[in-house]
């Protein structure tokens, strides 16, 4: 047992906190400028484009890829310590690294289960950080959870797939620069309960498919990154070839992808809730009420301490489980995935909590980053399975070694 | 000791109840649609002014100004449950009466400390629901929960007073309707602490106000009813008269305002909690999932029943708090007005987290009120002093009885 | 609505604050030194006869008894802010105004459902203060929430009835003033589900009956008043008068018996709460640690606030309570009597635990009642019926409005 | 950065693992018995020199001496998994290993503080496990958490020191085996704050000395271990010869004693909550009420998955810092010991409190070691300094970062 990092990450880690230093940090307040700008609502900063071409020529590139250290993938274990880092400058860092959601559940996709056109068609200008993705699996009038509620329909045609079907909530839709979409629907409803599935990939132009509202988070519709869309399904038609992996192989594809995400999303989560600690400190240090510095007053002191001694148990969790993704595989690693996929967003959220009421009406405000973080690790509770869905599942687990 | 209401309130109650159902329920799908449609974005929805005719002619106007039965004012014990039902439809239901913040207080104010020529050219109007109004307190630079830290200066030059300050977060502002702000500035920094403070009333159109952005709670900027505006001050000059009250009177008048208002808050939001609650237990009846409904599930059940109790208590703290403003005074009633201000925010926003949960994404979309209330109680936990100072004095006037 | 105390009540209140000051809190450290000195583990000191006595002739006597005011009882409403009062020396004052637990529950029992001679041989001496008794429901063997689970058998043999089966937790059965328990078993394990049980009484000295050791409650064996005893019965035989109310009726006369039972034990339970902080009041303003007294320190003024906000909802819910018991009967407070079981016990547990956090080290001994408190309060999260069993079933009723 | 035990670790796990299966399980129940039995109240039950002798013989012994591996002493980082499973059974494991407090830190004392006469006279014998010893700082009348509040004197006489004062608390000062206590007192109370404590060893026949009542832990006399005398010095006297360190050390010298002793706790607090956990996923597979095991109930599965995802961030952060007293040393994990020490009771008590909660009344019986546990536990928020101080010193460390 050893809890130092190794020294590839010591130096990867390095140079990311110096790409973060010289570049991203600085192009935040560029970044709110240019949204403040634009006319598309929806337009992405131009600031993100320099800053990933920026990283990519340091080699900061495609990290997420574990297994594939060609296209610049590290171990997970690697990687988590990374994305914590890029976490702290959510908004920018993860994508200037061509590691940020939704693309890079996708190019896993495509990855363990394209085919080789698949892969030249789209992973390779996803990989070049050229084009973005989404993935439609959510649908409003079922709780998606259970993925045997899934009502849209894709049924073979010929040499078609005819898609019917509502979506919504699909992270990134909205983005210009988007292009495909992962579709998850029904081919067979009359298989058994996990093979009724199948996954087609959907161009953004085809015919039928309509991009509708962006959906809301409280109140934010996160355009600086692609919003997430109601998309409309209305007897779309592509190639038999766009199936991803065989019919009925939906649901397995489903799983694999999970994983890796969700411990992307938790690695960065830390990185937000030590971002916030830190403005916080240093907010309660300047910040004085009743004659004395907030820092001074005892619930205060008590609410950092009480990040930290929650920070360093979760980060150790997610570290952890990132080993264990590496040694003995998603599937083995299943339960601590679960363990952390429930702890983080609500130990963050606690602690993106007390952050904004330390910084006061600043906290809910659009002048500091809190809020926003606070309604986006809220929706992580909810989000790709509700945590009582996890926690029945971690139970049924535990409970499984006494019976 | 006597549980049940009075008669008054019982027929008060049943008259309100039906005006919601007949009139408050129905605008509710019309607001949203005009809300979408209007060209200006701070402007409000028509609908409002045809819910406030309607709810004039039926005697349901200023219930809120309680000791002024002439304008309709009606005892806080027996405002209470029917500030309750408001909460219901929160956008609608408390303009609809006249009973919206931040002009019920600016009204008490007005009604308390206001010359006959102020009463007629800015009380009058707002009674009648002509015009709206705000109160510029808060300011970004310091720890407005101290008011001593205020730093916005009010200078007598003559026969005016200039103003110069920048205000935030001054609810209502952004409403095209608003005309008059009562602003909180320091005649005298000299001054014992709580004799510094003034207020004056500056029209909306005086020369060198200027009315900045809206302030964002949660990503919501709630121009559905005036937004939350930064307010620049810059050589603002008023004539004399316009002093509330007497030079260094500010403080005061303050405390006196703030009573009523966070009872009204308190109010209002139980019955955010009723609804939400509603629409929750009907959700969970009919959504399925893993074969069952929701409301069969066990930690769903253990939500409803836990919002449920603490309701009930919540409720009746309420309830024995406009009891005793009614009998013994606001500042008779002072610790009852701290412990409901912190016992209500945070008591709602943990049923409004749970019955987020219990939607799914839908919880946290434009589709049903939760987020957009659950951003607002959440705020109320840093609106007019943070739960902590409260806290502070609560402690200290539990400590006084045995020292 | 009106909060106020009638004036019946303020003058009991008053008579009872009177008693408090003068016998109860002096007799405090008698009966410690009396405890001390005992030879039999289970004897109950002298002085609580003392108390009794005065109690008595100063009329303090059975107010518990709802609907009985030819025997001293009050209406809840009136009842319950004396037993608050009686909570705040929670080993003395309940049993020195005879209105002490089990005795209560089985007086009421016997009033309600009781022959003639059962009152006459029983009731009277209980209602005189002559005796104590206990109430044998329990069995170690199964879930006793599930009253259908019970075991014990009471069987009809000719013109008796012969009881067989083990009870634990039978509070009270170890003092040596009790010689009666009323024992809860199956006399028809084949009826409806809630026909099955029936209630006997029985003398503590019938052949057969075994008292055993006294269970524990975190270390307490709460010999004080009692204990909690183990009791076997093996081929007991009792006459079948000794039948309460008809066969079958055993669930029905269990269910009367509850509610009052239940709200007994909230008064009181804020009473010991009051006490607690009172005391923990005291202690910080006295304490000195790292240069100031503890009162001074953030955290604890956050406990002693956040106990008077706690204590004031839950007062008010259990008056409220007590109000409907008086008003639409035990029945239709059904709901409130689950939410003040539910609520009370972990609210003073909480403040319990703040308050033994306050005292460092003399919170967790005997030297303070705070410890005993916790543990005692702690386990009524159990006592009939664990809080699960009571949130399931409010949410029941809940879900019922919309279904 | 490995997440795996090293092969040592994994070996000693084995054998001690079987150690348990095979002595210390089948001991409990005769330990039990045993101390029903006994005369002497504070009385050892003699399985438990049966299951040291075995220990000793097997090489399990002295593990906890890190750093002195002629002594059997492991690195924490070893030593960690195997105390962990030592607190699986509390009572009897950490004892058998002589592994138990407070010998442990006083040996610790004595190896790093001792001269070579104090080491053959006390620390040979306690590394034999032939004799127990008590550590005796903490005070009735002053909140001990802060050292300078210390009023027990200790005053230099010729070539004696001479012991007044009182202490309270001081664990197993009661174990007819204790032969010496460590007493912390003021030899110089002007010096500065940290230099007026010295440490002397006095043996408990020393005149004067003098062993008054065991204290409580919420209704436990822990007499199973020694329990927690109060004791008295009156005039003690004790050759200069004994004093530990040099005067004024003694603030330094329980500093040093503080980082092992609590980590150690945590390592067997770990074990206690898996163990209650497995105890309790148990009971509730085979209990059933309304129909279904409790095991299938909604509540009842969250409270298991809750369990399994703290404990699994609570060990890591254990053993985290394990390893950092291990490579930088006690001073450098100060940070990390401090967040152990507040994270791990914490922890387990909300474990222990949801087992108790699903065995009902078995759960604060004597027939579980659950209640028991819980109290330990709860203790611990106080041992050696509440939360708070804790907290506070944490925060301080973490605002100092940034000013």
């Amino acid at each position: 047992m050893d809890f130092a990092f190794d020294a590839r990450t010591e130096e990867l880690r390095e140079r990311l906190l110096a790409f973060m230093d010289e570049h991203v940090y600085p192009a935040e307040p560029v970044f709110a400028a240019q949204l403040a700008e634009r006319e598309d609502p929806w337009a992405i900063p131009p600031v993100v484009e320099d800053l990933k071409a920026e990283a990519r020529k340091q080699g900061l590139w495609n990290f997420f890829l574990t297994g594939h250290p060609e296209h610049g993938g590290l171990p997970n274990l690697q990687y988590a310590p990374l994305a914590e880092i890029t976490g702290r400058s959510s908004h920018l860092a993860p994508v200037a690294l061509n590691c940020a959601a939704p693309d890079t559940g996708n190019m896993e996709v495509l990855t363990m289960f394209g085919t080789d056109e698949q892969k030249k068609r789209w992973l390779e200008p996803l990989l070049d950080g050229r084009i973005r993705s989404a993935f439609a699996m959510t649908e409003p009038e079922v709780a998606s959870s259970d993925a045997t509620n899934i009502t849209t329909r894709i049924v073979r045609d010929g040499d078609e797939y005819v898609v019917n079907g509502r979506k919504w909530y699909i992270s990134g839709a909205l983005n210009p620069a988007c292009e495909i979409l992962i579709v998850m629907g029904k081919t067979d409803p009359d298989a058994e309960r996990h093979r009724q599935q199948s996954m087609v990939l959907v161009p953004r132009d085809t015919p039928g498919l309509r991009i509708g509202r962006g959906m809301s988070v409280f109140g934010y519709d996160d355009s600086d990154h692609g919003g997430h869309a109601e998309v409309f399904f209305d007897d779309v038609r592509v190639p038999a070839a766009n199936l991803i992996g065989g019919e009925g192989e939906g649901f397995a594809i489903a799983q694999a992808r999970l994983g890796p995400g969700r411990i992307h999303h938790c690695m960065r989560s830390i990185g937000v809730a030590e971002r916030a600690l830190e403005l916080t400190c240093k907010r309660v240090l300047d910040r004085v009420a009743f004659g004395r510095p907030l820092a001074e007053q005892g619930v205060v002191r008590e609410w950092i301490a009480e990040a930290r001694v929650a920070i360093e148990q979760l980060r150790l969790l997610v570290l952890k489980t990132a080993y264990l993704m590496d040694t003995v595989g998603n599937r083995g690693a299943h339960t601590e995935i679960q363990a952390i996929k429930i702890a983080t967003p609500r130990t963050v959220e606690w602690i993106l909590d007390k952050c904004v009421q330390a910084h006061g009406a600043a906290g809910v405000s659009q002048d500091t980053p809190l809020a926003g973080w606070q309604a986006g690790v809220r929706s992580l509770r909810l989000a790709d399975g509700p945590d009582e869905v996890h926690l029945r599942s971690l139970a049924r687990a535990e409970l499984r070694k006494y019976s």
